[in-house]
């Protein structure tokens, strides 16, 4: 089997990669490990930064998405019982946020392919990526229970945090970045009208707790917890008692409670991975870099980096310089470090960390205090939330 | 003995009350611990904000200050061998800072005290603060072998961290925010031009490098050192190649060297004490709070305190409401976060912190990226470093 473009992962990454070069002619095929099943239903993020969503649309994937999603002009942040409102808009030109699940995205972007791109194989599990820094990479792969090998010009690791391809780069070339933290996020599905009609960002004594919403009757919420906790060690009256006092205000805002449907608990971790190509390997998406969930930034790195990926290979094929190839890793980093930086701050802006200290709490509140009265502090805030430009 | 408002301290904060108290009609004694010549040469802070200039020349303290004060109207920032200039007035509206010595602005308050104020004694130790919660509070000193008794309406402490005042206020009505720092500031006086015309603040990975100036032709550097360092630990040459290397760039700026005239180790500290007025005893600057010295904000404090003190005073006095007074505390800790809140982040942001990972490495250069890259960080913290309004 041989292609241009070997992408391992039909993430979002990988299929909104197969879709981008299949529009600029090139071909690709895609390796998926798990069934189509699983990949269309497993929960993932889903604000959509105002970039994303403009590639989307560009890439003919944007018809359900402008149909279904739900466009965010701003959020609330929500402390000391009081409620300040960011206005995106407002503060950013004209830039908002898309509430539209990865989920969505996904099977959206997998109907295209199946319809009009190049193979997409599910039930394929990449097992090495070997030739990297040859002019003929290739990955290793099994499927229908015998082993294969893909043939290419370009392989994209596109199989996140666990994959494959990331190990193919030698550890003496590589650089890690790395910080865990200290807590995790319970969420939960639930079948109820979201309580706010944007998403509320709660930093309280207790912990951090976020008001999200998957449509106009699903609601998505999540409780700061110590790591390592059992989600179904949370009942669920309990799960609706604590994020109703971490929610509380002056006002007379309330909490709708409804059936939990869903329950699990998401780890917190910075990661990245330098370089993030090596050779013709190049890695996107979580292959090379994970930011906690706080900054809503994991799926728009993954569109980020394919986006610079495409460009540079068709730039390639236009005019035969590999000079935005050979850039890839540092393009894509600059926006990544940014991610990471917003998300690290907005992680430590809102969660309690085990042990804080009250001068530790002050500060949270003075930050957050900075950001309700200066246009400027509010304004960094929104331009980072809406998205760093794909350059 | 007798007056309105007793003072304990002769610093800026102390002695700019007594100057505002007596510009409104309102009495006052101060009385400092220490004698004339060393309050008027011991070195402190020398960057005063836009708003401190304001109340200076307002208060007609501001002659010498307007002719041998240097107007900034920016900092540089010092990163990865690069160079990235902040411009106040653009970012702010035309705000700048003046850099012009503690020690200058307390010999003209002196020279203007004992011209036309209210008593000013030296060597008069306050030893306590009686009756704070009465309509009669005293201040009992020793002054000239003798003890005495200053019988007030008002005591303000502007006696520093490790005054008496604070001490009157009853432990169980207070409450202490308060966090140290892992290293602290190598400070040298230079007889050298300066060898840059605005303040530079370098992060680099050996540690955090601050060039300063007193006048054009004496020069302020800082280095980071361990906490606990013994400032005659480091050699004249080892402190100028040390800054030299941390001030390192990729063009051609070189640093001047000169003799070095003096040479002290300052420790970093963050503190709040809240409440900051019981009864009739309000503490002001160092007495109620300390910030670590990256952000230049303790005299800017120390002056927004007396400025909020003498304002509530005067509007008791012309309209029998206490009601500023009251709100004494509240009003000036709001200021006070914000400030702690930026020294925090300017130290956190330019330190490199014992056992930082490469993790954090990357944040602080991510953090001085967006600065450099974004107006609106890069306004945020011009507004921040040019001052916060006194309310």
């Amino acid at each position: 089997m041989r292609t241009t473009v070997g992408i391992i992962g039909a993430g979002p990454a990988g299929l909104l990669l197969a879709r981008l070069l299949h529009r600029a002619g090139i071909d690709s095929v895609v390796l998926e490990g798990r069934d189509r099943a699983y990949v269309e239903h497993r929960q993932r993020a889903g604000i959509l930064e105002q970039g994303t969503v403009d590639v989307l649309r560009a890439a003919g994937a944007g018809e359900r998405m402008d149909r279904e999603g739900l466009r965010h002009d701003g959020i609330e942040l929500r402390y000391d019982r009081k409620r300040h409102r960011v206005d995106f808009p407002a503060l950013t030109g004209g830039r908002s946020v898309t509430v539209y699940a990865q989920t969505e995205v996904c099977k959206d972007l997998i109907a295209l392919q199946l319809k009009e791109g190049g193979p997409l194989l599910f039930e394929a599990e990449a097992l090495a990526v070997e030739g990297a820094d040859t002019d003929a990479p290739s990955i290793r792969f099994r499927h229908e229970g015998r082993e294969d090998v893909l043939e290419c010009e370009y392989v994209v690791g596109c199989d996140g945090f666990w994959g494959v391809a990331r190990k193919a780069i030698p550890t003496e070339l590589t650089r890690v970045f790395e910080r865990t933290y200290p807590y995790a996020w319970l969420g939960i599905l639930a079948d109820v009208p979201p309580s706010h009609d944007e998403l509320v960002y709660a930093r309280h004594d207790r912990g951090f707790a976020l008001l999200s919403m998957r449509s106009p009757s699903v609601s998505r919420l999540y409780l700061q917890v110590p790591e390592g906790t059992d989600a179904d060690s949370w009942a669920d009256e309990e799960i609706w008692d604590e994020l109703e006092r971490r929610f509380e205000t002056d006002d007379d805002w309330t909490l709708d409670r409804g059936p939990i449907t869903q329950k699990s608990v998401t780890p917190m971790r910075s990661y990245v991975h330098e370089p993030m190509r090596h050779g013709r390997l190049f890695l996107a998406g979580d292959a090379a870099h994970i930011v906690p969930p706080t900054g809503a930034k994991g799926l728009n790195l993954a569109v980020g980096d394919v986006v610079t990926f495409a460009r540079a290979l068709s730039y390639q094929k236009d005019t035969g310089s590999a000079e935005l190839l050979d850039r890839y890793s540092e393009t894509c980093l600059r926006r990544i470090w940014q991610a990471e930086r917003f998300s690290y701050d907005m992680t430590s802006l809102l969660h309690r960390a085990p042990g804080a200290t009250p001068f530790e709490d002050r500060m949270q509140l003075a930050r957050l205090e900075r950001i309700a009265g200066s246009r400027a502090a509010e304004t960094d805030l929104a331009e980072a939330y809406t998205g760093f430009p794909f350059d």
